[in-house]
């Protein structure tokens, strides 16, 4: 199928992620524009035309530059209804655009600043003081570029990191409940709630594996499965399609 | 019509506000449940078992809790579609969402703070400290459990609250340019964008009239003026309907 799509994208970022999965569950093909962001190239002019905010991802539909991960995949069922990924009864519906929402705001602020340690700060670490000030006026949020200084200068004191641990805990607890009474997060249909919260869920996995042993969160671990059995996991995780994967760091 | 809906709300909460103004304008009935913020009877066990967050609003469909206003609004008009108040078109309805998740995190974040000093703060700072013990150990969720004691006590330097303003006349800006293309937020049709945003608009107005005096942001004055004249617009925000009203603060 040809859909004239453009996806801008990181290759370890959770949005996009998030993203990728939702267009290979629908088995859409898409140009890939991976940007590599330890280089700041999400900060570059020309993309800035695209994401005046300078994140990722971006998807561009017929010309159309379309932002905000979760904005992005109810736009993608909206245009592309085959292989429906929202329940047809609206209070499944409700439920599986709080997960969304949820994947958001609570699950992203508790996996953002220990992903940017693991990744990210090593880079900024690297550079002069020269170079962090030209990195920093070029990022577009004031919430951003103070992240970028923080993580640059090893500005986050371990208790602010203690705090998203607890928080990843909390969360694979309310996955886990949602679970059990599933099979699916938004109940019995698999949606994009399952595609928003995945990313989260497997970087949490990635960075305290020891939160999650064999036995406890029986139902996340049982979903988690479930989810990575799908087809369209392999292709979005541990995405290959572009040349660009080579030397970019995926976790 | 009759709907079988109770709405939980609060007289001057804007996330209120936006639910109220999505029944209105769809015409539906509801039984009202005003809660008094003030006297922190969202913290009452009977609410936290409708949501468990203690926050407002809640709407009850058929016996069934349904929160967090974003998700609300997206769910009246999946369960009622009469009036529709989403565009056909799907590039619409992700400006649309776009302007939606805006309201809910930037614009939300920017009139909070100022709104709880207005409102909660005076109440707040007339507890004991016992008193205060037994209010913040109700509170369910840390942020929030953090914001009261803060306003109960003074504890907030005034350079957050000018973020929060500057924050504000930044929201009046983008309402702007958007509504210079719209004549709706997400272009041709009037929408939960309008709904989502109105709010938080509305209480800019209130909070800080001096960021808007006339001549300035004439797009967001017109489009202002254009959704107080709708019927939806007063019962709203100028609600009524309640035998609880009577000594409630409302802005």
């Amino acid at each position: 199928m040809s859909s004239n799509l453009d996806l801008y994208h990181g290759l370890a970022s959770t949005c996009s992620k998030k993203v990728r999965l939702c267009l290979y569950e629908k088995r859409l093909t898409f140009k890939s524009h991976l940007l590599n962001l330890q280089a700041f190239e999400q900060h570059s002019p020309e993309y800035l035309k695209l994401n005046p905010n300078g994140v990722v991802p971006t998807l561009v539909h017929n010309g159309e530059p379309i932002v905000e991960s979760n904005v992005i995949i109810e736009y993608i069922d909206d245009e592309f209804p085959d292989t429906p990924l929202r329940p047809a009864d609206s209070l499944a519906r409700a439920r599986m655009r709080r997960w969304i929402q949820f994947s958001g705001v609570v699950a992203y602020d508790a996996v953002a600043l220990p992903t940017w340690m693991k990744i990210s700060a090593p880079v900024a670490r690297k550079l002069s003081d020269e170079e962090l000030a030209q990195v920093l006026a070029r990022v577009p949020t004031r919430e951003r570029r103070e992240r970028w200084a923080r993580v640059a200068r090893d500005g986050i004191p371990q208790d602010e990191i203690e705090e998203c641990y607890t928080e990843m805990d909390r969360i694979l607890a309310e996955v886990d409940r949602a679970i059990s009474r599933g099979p699916w997060l938004a109940g019995e249909t698999y949606s994009l709630a399952d595609i928003a919260m995945i990313p989260f869920v497997d970087r949490i996995h990635n960075l305290r594996p020891d939160l999650c042993p064999p036995g406890r969160y029986s139902g996340v671990a049982d979903w988690y499965r479930r989810m990575k059995a799908r087809p369209a996991f392999a292709p979005a995780f541990d995405f290959k399609d572009d040349p660009r994967v080579e030397g970019l760091p995926n976790i």
